[in-house]
């Protein structure tokens, strides 16, 4: 199923949404079916919902939802709380923006923009699943690209989008078309993305994966265990530079001594040209807590201090290439997202 | 207290071990009184005691156990059973050998000769920490050296050993002395030694910490966030090539990248001039359960394999020194370890 998704009403119950609770994955496959924004902004708060395309899909059925459910006067308010449950997140802010600015033609021209949001994002997953796949074919040696041993970060795949995502959507692909001899999933500390939803959708489409710490990429990547690296993107600078997950930046330097491809997939929308360099990008601190517990499990001594930086910024100098939606960028070649399309 | 000792015998009680419980750290301070081989190698196998300079003085007490309270006759079979408690742990039957080979002169001599191993692994890493703090008073900047950050990953303090320990007793050695402005403590996946070990033992010491997840390392260092970076070592191959805990390599090569020093610190029992480099030597992979669950709770869906190489090996070209008890090699300016003392 899709990871979010509208359902057409009957006459029994209205039109709704319909997302798999992320939060409880990969303990319990739970399906929530959401008739109120409230309930929406309640599962977007805790992460039933979370990746960035899927969020934006979110604000954009939540503003349908608003229309065809309440009272006119009720409307903007239920959309404005909506628009900011995740402040951070641009995506979401995005869609309820591109669902509002149908509501002067009335609900169904909602609804068919907030399709046309999800529609886009699967549009956009497909087309960076095969740019990413081709760009292997590439650069890889005929062996490689029909036996590929694909390493990843975090989760990029369904669960972050509509259907396929980004970097997991390549692994996809590649599975897909017979060409994947294994993927290799790093956990992803603190969250553990990789351990929790990552390898739940590898099993989910039948790829043979093998999960890791995170501080193993670079002994295993150095001893040829993985033929090329494939990441998401945050935010993309003008330069090239690429912030993602804590992590990305130390998986490129291994990748980068081991002579392994090192590939973003995200769509183009996350170019940010406004952005000259990755100096300009701000990390978020999280806090202690997601280092010192996981899951709230206390693992370290109380009253200590964590440093828990959510990001980091890996140089395009250390990136081959990027793939999006529209083109495939290759740092390595000199190229920058900046160059007109 | 001293992480393992021998306490002398009263008109009470015979003389026995004493050790902290790590098993149960930092939850909990237990101490445990030791009167029979049995419970020792019980107390070895779940790592209630660890560390290799720890399990060779643990070997050495435990024959003084074993002489003191059996019957001649049961002696040998009891330190045979007790010398392979950890078949991998090299020191363990080391320090067991140390002690037994007194045996001919009596059990006075065989406590004698556990309580020099002790005294031995006491002495080593007073002295590797005195080497290893004035290598960082010579290699760095006169106010990073007076005012350090330093990084360290797995724990190599006293816990480890008796007191003190290997890299984190340099910490250590720069906080008695008023030199350390900050430590970070990589939490070290997966059995997260440092967040549950030296993080307590950070705290012992009064000195001021970050704890951080092992993948952001990379981003800490390359914003200049550490002066220098200390690990310890399984085993240093003849051209300096290291093997250490998982993820220290990654560690090298962040550190390479930010032009920060990487220092090894192990007693000289460490350097196997047998082994000619970093590719002879066997990395142990142990297995799934550690990767897919932490402490017990299940993290990753049922029905995934895991890689779990348990150490890495770091090329000595990215080792800036390596320190022992005896001398300060520098691999940075062509040193090998098998050059002559």
């Amino acid at each position: 199923m899709r990871a979010i998704d509208w359902t057409d009403g009957t006459t029994e119950r209205p039109g709704h949404i319909r997302l798999l609770d992320q939060s409880l994955l990969p303990q319990s496959e739970t399906v929530l079916e959401i008739d109120t924004v409230d309930d929406l902004i309640d599962a977007i708060k805790r992460l039933a919902v979370r990746g960035a395309p899927a969020l934006g899909v979110a604000g954009a059925l939540g503003v349908a939802l608003a229309v065809q459910n309440l009272d006119p006067a009720e409307v903007d308010k239920a959309i404005d709380k909506l628009r900011v449950a995740r402040p951070t997140a641009v995506n979401l802010a995005l869609g309820v923006d591109l669902a509002r600015a149908a509501r002067p033609d009335g609900a169904a021209a909602v609804l068919a923009a907030a399709l046309k949001v999800r529609d886009d994002d699967i549009a956009a997953s497909s087309a960076m699943a095969k740019h990413g796949a081709a760009l292997l074919g590439e650069i890889l040696s005929d062996s490689a690209a029909s036996s590929a041993r694909l390493m990843t970060i975090c989760n990029t795949g369904g669960l972050a989008a509509v259907e396929r995502g980004t970097a997991l959507g390549v692994v996809q692909e590649m599975h897909l078309t017979g060409r994947l001899k294994q993927a290799i999933a790093l956990e992803t500390r603190p969250l553990l993305q990789g351990s929790r939803l990552t390898a739940w959708e590898l099993l989910q489409m039948g790829a043979p994966f093998d999960l890791i710490v995170d501080s193993a990429a670079a002994s295993i990547l150095a001893a040829g265990g993985a033929d090329a690296v494939l990441v998401g993107a945050d935010r993309i600078a003008a330069n090239g530079d690429t912030a993602n997950k804590i992590g990305t930046f130390a998986l490129a330097l291994a990748a980068d001594y081991a002579g392994v491809p090192f590939i973003v997939v995200a769509p183009e929308s996350t170019v940010d040209t406004q952005t000259a360099s990755g100096a300009e990008i701000d990390i978020e601190d999280r806090g202690s807590t997601e280092v010192a517990e996981i899951r709230g499990m206390r693992l370290a001594p109380e009253g200590i201090a964590a440093a828990n930086p959510a990001f980091d910024v890996t140089p395009a100098k250390l990136i081959t290439a990027i793939v999006t939606d529209k083109r495939v960028i290759r740092p390595d070649r000199g190229d920058r997202p900046d160059q007109p399309l």
